[in-house]
């Protein structure tokens, strides 16, 4: 992608999501209509649906050739795309937003040719702005994010992972999860993919496991992460090449390769 | 306790607390001296020793006959006090605190001959002041706290629960838990005992269950969360009387009694 192109895309990008997340605040002042997808713990809101329809809106306005691919879109799966492709997911972590109107982000990846230029993560109620270009740093608002080169061990990080792949989880050895996470410093759980990568990414977590990624929660952290040194895997330690729903590692460099052994051990 | 007396003692503590909020933010510039206490993940640093003494210091001085409780003190049993009892934790969250520098909280509950007179928990680095006077209502920051009077149900809760519990636990049914974390709404766990009761306090989140907490722990989130009408009690659902370590429920009042159910029932 054209250098001039890409800063101008970046500040365009900026500038939407600040103006998404100045809508979504006056939003969060009126009633939330509620309903579910999936499951009755798989919830979209009008404000999920509006910022998805103002992301779409202004690519297609502006970017007419592009390729959306988005959360509430019913264009979700990735079209093997040689230009521009916009990876979105309007509003990650619907459940806070209903329960905490608080830690839920915007996440906006754009590809080109399958390789990532430019991610964002938005927190909006914190007013915090994740940002990427690839091969140029990463920032949170205007201050760039440090490398993850310290020193780091399994058993002195926090990890993240959701304590519902305790009681039920059918990808990986249950055991060898469980032996991990007594042998950790601590275990979090935020509720929210594209924050927790970013979390990742700024070294306040070790890493954060799923077992079940779509490509908007971590198109966008995939490119802020890679700036910062740290890894994202398949949870067989694979490299992730397409933009596909995938179970995810994402680490500090140093605790990869154990996590990898540890997750995929049959003890 | 004299009503004059009480607003003193409360402009003083919100003082004093706010002090220590700067000692902190200026401790966390300079390099972090981190010590391991009970086990390897039960840090204490220079910072959470330096608070605690400046409170000492400030709670001896101008109230000399008071008792003081605090988790990094020698003086860590509760004497059975007629007067006055100051009930600190000088840095909840120590873990965040060295991995995150962030979402640690200094926590400070007032007694008198048992009754909880003044709660404070104060989020530091998001700058969030939880208070609350017996009787007159609680408060984040000056923003008066709403009471926990809507419609909520278990399934449609977010629970705050330690992963590790569901791991190896000893209190009670694993089953029973495990069960009721595949049925609600989701888990979050933050890794701070008193903002996860003021969470709760702020209808962020629906119930957080601990098979372990200290007094330092609920005693100043006990006074904010009556002053909502949310509930806490040990995990057979009983009163907490007095202030010792216990198992606690801490909740919105309408999923109390479906908690005590599940989680006391050994299918």
């Amino acid at each position: 992608m054209n250098l001039t192109i890409r800063h101008e895309l970046f500040e365009q990008t900026k500038m939407w999501i600040r103006e998404a997340g100045i809508l979504i605040k006056e939003k969060l002042n009126e009633p939330l209509l509620v309903n579910t997808k999936s499951s009755k713990n798989d919830l979209v809101t009008e404000i999920d649906k509006s910022i998805e329809a103002f992301f779409v809106k202004k690519i297609t306005e502006t970017y007419p050739n592009d390729v959306i691919l988005s959360e509430e879109s019913l264009n979700d799966t990735l079209i093997d795309n040689k230009g521009v492709t916009w990876i979105i997911d309007p509003i990650d972590g619907t459940m806070n937003l209903v329960h905490q109107q608080s830690d839920f982000a915007i996440s906006v990846g754009i590809y080109d040719s399958g390789v990532g230029e430019i991610g964002f993560i938005y927190d909006v109620m914190n007013d915090q702005l994740y940002s990427a270009v690839r091969g140029k740093g990463a920032f949170k608002n205007n201050v760039q994010m440090k490398k993850l080169d310290e020193h780091l061990t399994l058993d002195k990080s926090l990890l993240c992972v959701n304590p519902r792949w305790l009681c039920k989880q059918k990808f990986f050895d249950k055991n060898g999860l469980r032996k991990m996470i007594s042998s950790v410093h601590g275990i979090r759980y935020y509720g929210a993919a594209t924050l927790q990568i970013a979390y990742v990414a700024e070294g306040k977590l070790g890493a954060y496991l799923s077992m079940s990624l779509e490509p908007w929660d971590y198109a966008a952290g995939k490119i802020i992460l890679q700036e910062v040194g740290g890894v994202i895997s398949k949870v067989d330690g694979t490299p992730i090449n397409s933009l596909v729903k995938e179970s995810c590692i994402v680490c500090h460099p140093q605790i990869h390769q154990e996590l990898v052994k540890l997750l995929n051990s049959h003890i």
